[in-house]
């Protein structure tokens, strides 16, 4: 029933999710647009995309699905342009890591009978560089996608329908779907996401500091250094709207860790150490 | 050369030495021990020793090199029970992860020209889990091997020559070999190895307190979430006595890491946080 999709944002996963839909079996158009044109013709001809869209407001008007992949101001910009010129024929849905400020908006600028549904979602999955070139049909096989959609949405028949489709399409990709409350969402993704993504940038640009001067010396760390430093190449053009937008939940998750690395500091001949070696474990078993 | 070996502690680091030597083409004999006998039982199922030694000490004076693959304070006290026993046609060496009281050890002990010469050595490879079971021909394959080796060693030509027969063979088993003071050694680990370690705990910890009651979630973390907490497995049984035998420049490292979070806890909507992502992209360059 879906037939027509554009992706607005043809960076790392808006070219995954293009490529995931044709090893899905999507046989429908799929226009693309970025912000630089160079990346979405790289999409193109890596088969994520039918064709190069000049202007998004014009891709998504012709769409029954619009995919918004790109930072989450962005995403919040062209909802704000798009809910004027789409109608109760199309689904706007998003990929964006914080879903407060976005439900919030779709609440105020969609789900109405006449107007456009929107769908919040966000696919627990990506690298820690982006760009079309790592785009990847089985970025989404085996994760978690996420959705906080408000369950007394009032839509147009075709619009809900619509937004059935795209679930479907989540699963066809291979990902789990999993519905959570906004504010849930952002609460949790600051301990399981943005904890560990900040943890690993302090990390590595500590390290930079103490041994950065000696390159060499990154080696020596073996795998366990290159896992735990790998997120410090993720890019501040992301996050930053992140840090932006999940700021109490993430100063609230960092304090705590910095407390909890206290106590280790503080516990290092002490038998409490064993205690934190065994609360760790607990986390990892399997 | 060399053509008797005995591995004292058959666990992940000792089963993986005895299968690399196989692997690299050593033809002489090995025998292993293990405090568990199942465990030395199961490295000789595996190919990693030819026999189970009912006496570590015996084993040890019918070998040429004796590799201590235990504890820290295991391998300290292997050092004490040996040095009386073993003479200047033997070398003794071990895989601890930390090297001053190792190194003062060898001093103390070892390394005149009628006595056993001590190399101390510390591979940079591991898993989160010990045991033999999950020993691996591949462990040491393009990883560094520490020697903190004091060059005015006054040594006999025979276990002179050992030395330069075990540094063959670790190069043979597919590592690179790096050479620092004991002391330079203990920092740079605490900063490149057990500070990740430690940072992996307690996010671990904090984490199963977070959300440990709902263990589906962790699934929602994806790879970042699994690799940033992968090393919360790790035993404490063998971080103890790293713990407590490199205290305080693991304190210092740990102290500089809580500082660091802070920073960047109180610069979520600043530009500082903007410096410290570059900072940390600049440690992960290629």
């Amino acid at each position: 029933m879906i037939e027509r999709i554009s992706i607005l944002g043809t960076g790392l996963l808006g070219t995954s999710v293009g490529l995931a839909l044709r090893a899905a079996g999507f046989r429908g158009t799929i226009v693309g647009w970025n912000r630089s044109k160079e990346h979405a013709e790289l999409a193109m001809r890596m088969g994520a995309i039918d064709s190069v869209a000049a202007d998004p407001i014009e891709a998504a008007r012709a769409s029954q699905v619009v995919l918004l992949s790109v930072p989450i101001y962005a995403t919040l910009d062209f909802m704000e342009k798009l809910a004027p010129v789409l109608g109760s024929e199309h689904l706007v849905t998003d990929v964006g890591s914080t879903k407060g400020v976005i439900s919030e908006a779709a609440a105020r600028l969609y789900n109405t009978p006449e107007r456009a549904a929107f769908l919040p979602g966000h696919p627990m999955a990506g690298k820690e560089r982006g760009g079309a070139e790592l785009g990847d049909a089985n970025l989404f096989r085996g994760a978690v996608w996420l959705f906080t959609d408000n369950p007394d949405a009032q839509r147009s028949p075709h619009s809900a329908a619509l937004v059935k489709g795209w679930r479907e399409w989540v699963v066809a990709m291979g990902s789990r779907t999993l519905d959570l409350e906004p504010a849930r969402h952002d609460e949790l993704v600051a301990w399981v996401s943005h904890l560990p993504q900040f943890v690993a940038t302090a990390l590595s640009a500590l390290l930079e500091n103490a041994v950065g001067e000696a390159p060499e010396l990154k080696d020596v760390g073996g795998r366990a250094l290159r896992e735990m430093t790998r997120l410090g190449a993720s890019p501040f053009s992301m996050w930053r709207d992140i840090a932006h937008t999940n700021t109490d939940a993430i100063e609230s998750a960092l304090a705590a860790l910095e407390q909890r690395l206290a106590h280790l500091r503080e516990n290092l001949r002490t038998p409490a150490l064993r205690d934190e070696f065994e609360q760790a474990n607990r986390f990892r078993r399997e």
